[in-house]
């Protein structure tokens, strides 16, 4: 079999799947999420060692990243059983109403069909084979097609495996969740431009998320296709909050840039502040705080490769000098912890230093004053995530920050770091491009079903044709727009 | 001043109103929507005789219409009163939660940034310059520029005019709604590339919106671009319904055939029935009815065009037989009522037949059984529309239809006409491509607002930095999800 002719019969397999899997229960699914989470649980003691083996991340984390990954599935199953995610709406006939009656008329959301997800390296269980958007693909009701990672390959066969006998397990159709570890680009450009495929999610670089882009832009119908590529997630230091504590926040973000050897999407890769004593101040223990870190091994020697080639750029030329490096020499694939400084008019010349460089690494940017601030923030391409440190004086004095931050980013955070990326109801993980495909979604937290639903809207439906969420007797309980009045009553 | 210069002080214009306008609060956006409505309903002796004049749209349609286009704009405003459609949600902090304690998580929606609208020719009033697509732009709080639609340019002129005086009595910025007249493929393709434009809204023909489809492709930064670009709204006669009143179901279907000279997205181009002597009644009624419909001029000359030119090319071959056409001969640019049969096999042969024939035309194809019918239903693009003529025991028969045409298409209809799209929350005008470029969203009803929309996350924020959807007091008294619940009460 070719490889097209693999492809071809993974999405087949996939369509077919699809026409049984979304006719599932929201209470069914719900417990084939659990029952998935519960499966991975149970092997817990297998998967930690595999994947300390193939992505070089100490136990605790990857220990930590596991919990994360099944309780994003259980987080799923408890949207589904609650059910109002649904968004249904209800606008009852008015037969009477003139000039013309008014048909009965009600709608709510229904999975697209099969997508086909992307597992990122960075995080071997939480945003690969199980992860966040597998969950998400599989919670909308559609069917999934996993593209393994070539970084943890052993762990996503295992993962997948463990998946897929839950599947069967769960009374699921054959198909509903599916392999490819080819790893070739042809196998991803012919997933991502199957006829069959009705969604495409990823997670890692830019040019790797780009290049899907472009491949989607060879089909013949559009899809929705979501791809998170990381940003810089710039940190602003305001005067009055730096003032106060300097040491402690240059520990804060000493730990911030360096945890897990930087390699987070949201990892504070550029600090701007405005030149001041303070500032000196938090620059002298950030040198300090950096010296202490040990330098520990990449995810893949792919990634420690890229990430010398960058630093080793950015310190040969003359734009930058360094404000603090690991005492400590890395050897093999280990990431060297590095942070620099420059001035805010170098920054703004030299556009090269906007590029995300995904490791240990940061950069200081001292601006002149909050002119040259809204310049550089203005200057910014899409965003993850902006930070404030700043006091409620601070964010008064310069009423325009909120909304300055908020424009480039999908998430803004006040006085805290932007590593950490809570899987609630609230959170967004997305934001302009590049640092995602399509600015109305997230890939983190529940509201990341919302890229694989449709509505549908059902006009003179009989009560015993309509899907139970529809039904006016409201069986499921949940939430619904009732003649624009949101109620969770019974319509009986 | 060059095209390209003209164009983009306009995109320039619509970025510093965007920064502005989008701080409006929802009620001032929501008195400005009332405002646009009663200063088009305060020129009405106006406006419609200019609509007549240029679309040749009888007066009594074009009455309906223009209440139909004050209604949208009062609908957003109503949201914007109520105030729930942000999606508000709230995560509450965790100080004390193990391992990790948890932030103030927050979210809500935010406008996207300025949107340019294409309006249509078909409804001058309802899909065109205060049409729906600008009402949901602006309800969004983005900034709106349209596109005049060609066919109708004194009254897009004279209907821009009158939101741009109620923009600035209303205290909105300068700007916030633009107009542009060039009718040069150059000026679409500036506009959708143009570095501001934040998305895109487009009503029209299949070749239109790919063109501003292929225009999108180009840019760097990909943008919401909804094209709504018709469909051919399959209805499906189900013997237990035809048999019970053939004559009726023909009436009703001839007038939803040839209204407003089958110039509607929603026409019904395809009438899928099994053989039977209720079918052969249905036609014979059908034929009787064709017949009697008077010609009417079409919306302008090119229309006609293509329209006649479509029909003779569907005529000439012999792969249909004429069910009925109108007594009276088409005169000027009027379009000449004419349905056609044909078999099952033939149809799921001739892929022209399934092509969109903008005008008072429709096929009905006779299928030999329901097997039959299900190859031609999977056969079939994205549709807008899918309708069922069938009673409660047809629709027991048949188990999968439904499934089948909610997998076809944004609104299913049961005993009803596809044409009439009913403006209210629960309306999706909308479905797979090719009716549209983007499956998630719909052009008609309040919904429609949230193809401008993004979610923005706070973390941290001091509640008097909060927007008020967010702040604990809940000072809207909008629903929102709190902890996961849904409640509209406030949180002190």
């Amino acid at each position: 079999m070719t490889l097209e002719e693999n492809i071809d019969q993974i999405m087949v397999n996939a369509k077919n799947a699809f026409t049984i899997y979304k006719k599932s229960s929201k209470k069914d699914r719900a417990q084939f999420l659990e029952n998935l989470a519960d499966a991975l649980e149970s092997q817990r003691t297998e998967l930690v060692p595999l994947a300390m083996e193939e992505s070089h991340l100490p136990e605790g984390r990857l220990q930590g990243e596991l919990s994360r990954t099944t309780n994003q599935l259980k987080a799923f199953a408890a949207l589904l059983k609650e059910g109002s995610w649904v968004e249904a709406s209800i606008d009852q006939a008015k037969p009477d109403r003139k000039p013309l009656a008014k048909a009965d008329i009600r709608k709510m959301l229904q999975p697209v069909g099969p997508v086909v997800v992307f597992g990122a390296s960075n995080f071997p269980f939480a945003f690969s084979t199980a992860g966040g958007d597998s969950a998400s693909v599989l919670a909308s009701g559609s069917t999934l097609v996993i593209k393994a990672h070539p970084g943890h390959p052993k762990l996503s066969d295992k993962v997948f495996a463990i998946l897929d006998s839950a599947v069967i397990s769960s009374g699921m159709p054959e198909f509903t969740i599916q392999h490819v570890t080819d790893t070739s680009f042809d196998a991803g450009k012919l997933l991502v431009q199957h006829t069959v495929t009705a969604g495409v999610g990823f997670t890692g670089s830019q040019k790797g998320g780009l290049a899907l882009v472009e491949y989607a832009k060879a089909r013949k119908n559009p899809i929705p296709v979501f791809a998170e590529m990381g940003s810089i997630n710039p940190v602003v230091l305001f005067s009055d909050k730096l003032a106060q504590d300097p040491t402690a926040l240059a520990k804060q973000y000493a730990g911030s840039i360096t945890v897990g050897m930087g390699q987070f999407c949201t990892n504070p890769g550029l600090i701007l502040a405005v030149k001041s004593s303070s500032l000196d101040t938090f620059l002298a223990v950030l040198k300090d705080e950096i010296a202490k870190v040990l330098p520990q091994k990449m995810l893949h020697a792919g990634i420690q490769k890229a990430y010398n080639t960058g630093l080793n750029r950015i310190l040969e030329k003359s734009d930058v000098s360094i404000v603090g490096k690991a005492d400590t020499e890395a050897v093999d694939i280990e990431g060297y912890p590095t942070v620099v400084k420059t001035e805010g008019k170098t920054f703004l010349q030299k556009e090269y230093l906007q590029e995300e460089l995904f490791g240990p690494y940061s950069i200081v940017v001292e601006v002149e004053d909050l002119s040259e601030l809204e310049t550089i923030l203005a200057s910014l391409g899409g965003q993850l995530t902006t930070t404030l440190m700043a006091t409620e004086k601070d964010l008064a004095d310069y009423p325009n920050i909120i909304d300055l931050q908020t424009s480039l980013a999908g998430r803004v955070i006040i006085n805290d770091v932007p590593t950490g990326v809570e899987v609630c109801s609230s959170m967004i993980h997305g934001g302009p491009f590049p640092a995602t495909t399509d600015v109305r979604y997230t890939s983190v937290g529940t509201t990341a079903i919302k890229r694989w639903v449709r509505p549908i809207c059902y006009q003179g439906f009989p009560e015993n044709f309509l899907p139970d969420e529809l039904k006016a007797a409201n069986p499921l309980k949940i939430w619904r727009l009732v003649d624009d009045n949101w109620t969770n009553e019974s319509q009986n």
